[in-house]
């Protein structure tokens, strides 16, 4: 049986694009002893991974020839480790192709919650990542002004709903009117304000008339600018993503208001991986899949259809096309 | 009889000189119901004052041709309030002048510690500042590594003792090879990297090999950004003040590791004001003077002669002449 794969043949200087991968085809992988064999449900597409490509940060990072890395919902085929059988599905490290062979010591078995692309979304990296971030890092009070920035992100759009169910007032930044006209509409923001409209700064003033309580910055750059200069006495900022500073040659100057507006407003700032939060995954699982079944969230998901359009989908993603979870339904 | 004042007649484009400062000579003024004519025994030279030419902070702008601001330690002269006696000591906004006419409504009487400077230093500003900032704010545990910039000045020397009084291997930042040799001469820094040098990412890493856990920042730009480029995970930072912005005539952009290393260390970072202590300050004052009392802290004090030397005092703290905290002994 053949396998597919798309490698990263040349690193981008500058903007990523769909001529930076180029599509193999080899025999399917056998597993040794301890290994299993892994057939991709879903690749989860994430703009931390243009990231990897300016060298190492969480993980090691992508050099030029290499198999384009990336997370996947992914389904035993075989096992030859006791720890898991065929049909059980991990969420793992693949890379971008339709079979892998991995350790079986390296992965976790899922409960099998449909539909399985939720253990993609709410239930995977973007929904904990959300539920802990705002939670923990956040500490948002009934009242408070919630900001979030690539609000109609995979991350965005969970983290904003969590703050409307803890009572906050909630403010979404997104790009473009339609993605703001969906945050108000069908995602239970309080206000959206467009980024693209060119007078972030003023309009951010008028959607938080009061300063910003917490803000849930996915982007760095100039949005965190504009909500440091707009926080509250006593806020908090929740690093958890720069998106804006990942599609690019070199990361951009950090924010003018760093740290003169921490200093002047006594601001808490908490930058957090997912990772500090092992452990508690199962809490967090249990109260966000309460929420989903009673209809408190609204689980949106961007699935693309076919391995093949894995770069495109990469791409459009760094460009902000999707509203909730990006994926590519390989199976 | 005759007061004297200085009057910021410009306000500065670029650097700070002695130039943009008028002395000029009033009658010592009186009194009025409810009010407390004040003598000026030590100015308080701050680098903030330069960053009020820039505009509203935690307190309105200077504007050219206002009486130039600044607190001093002053005694009561007379007084037409039953709360304040001839001879009381306070610690307030008088601006830079010999004589004031305050409202006695808004005056602390402060104990009469000797030698009064100390309330200017150690039991003043940049002691409370030094105390709250990196035990509140910082959360130092024996055996971590404190990083301090402007470790030489008013705030850092003491900050600097403190981490080392709770098990801290501390290492301090300053301006030239003789500060630094002071800092671990005489002020029981473990370590002085020189920002000057022009070596500083590289000179922070050999001094903090296993990372910084906590980083107490005077300075913000480039020495902030080195620092978070050495951060250890779950590190620290407390945003104290920004020096390195004050005194120029637009701040610079912000550190280009905001908000990528947050996130990638799991940080912490904290921005504060004296005043989100307040009410504490009696706890801190009475730990304090233990160590001083037992020698465990050397209060470092740059006191200058004379009124008129106000000017030229403030250029040259901003341009880093002074170790420990830098006043002027008007009577």
């Amino acid at each position: 049986m053949i396998n597919r794969h798309f490698f990263l043949t040349t690193l981008p200087k500058d903007k990523l694009s769909a001529d930076h991968f180029e599509r193999r085809e080899t025999e399917r992988p056998v597993p040794a002893e301890g290994e299993v064999l892994l057939r991709t449900l879903y690749m989860a597409l994430d703009a931390a991974s243009r990231a990897w490509m300016h060298g190492a940060t969480y993980r090691a990072g992508l050099a030029s020839g290499d198999l384009m890395a990336g997370m996947s919902l992914a389904e035993v085929i075989e096992s030859r480790s006791s720890n898991l059988a065929p049909g059980d599905l991990v969420f793992t490290e693949t890379g971008w192709q339709v079979f892998a062979v991995v350790p079986a010591q390296t992965l976790t078995k899922l409960p099998r919650i449909e539909p399985l692309s939720h253990l993609v979304s709410i239930y995977g990296v973007p929904g904990l990542t959300a539920y802990f971030g705002l939670l923990e890092c956040g500490q948002p009070k009934p009242g408070d002004t919630v900001v979030i920035s690539a609000a109609g992100g995979a991350v965005g759009s969970i983290a904003g709903q969590i703050a409307r169910i803890k009572g906050c007032r909630v403010v979404g930044i997104a790009g473009g009117r339609a993605k703001c006209a969906l945050l108000t509409a069908e995602l239970g923001f309080d206000a959206a304000v467009d980024y693209k409209a060119g007078n972030l700064l003023e309009d951010l003033k008028s959607a938080c008339p009061d300063g910003i309580d917490v803000y849930f910055d996915n982007t760095g750059g100039e949005v965190l600018d504009a909500c440091l200069a707009n926080m509250a006495q006593y806020g908090r900022i929740v690093c958890c993503r720069a998106v804006s500073q990942y599609d690019a040659g070199t990361p951009g100057a950090g924010p003018s208001g760093f740290p003169g507006q921490a200093i002047l407003k006594s601001l808490t700032i908490r930058g957090f991986l997912l990772f500090d939060f092992l452990g508690e995954q199962e809490r967090a699982i249990s109260e966000l899949s309460g929420w989903v079944n009673t209809g408190q969230i609204e689980v949106r998901e961007d699935v693309l259809e076919g391995f093949d359009s894995l770069p495109s989908a990469l791409v459009g993603l760094l460009a902000g096309e999707n509203v909730g979870k990006r994926m590519v339904k390989v199976f």
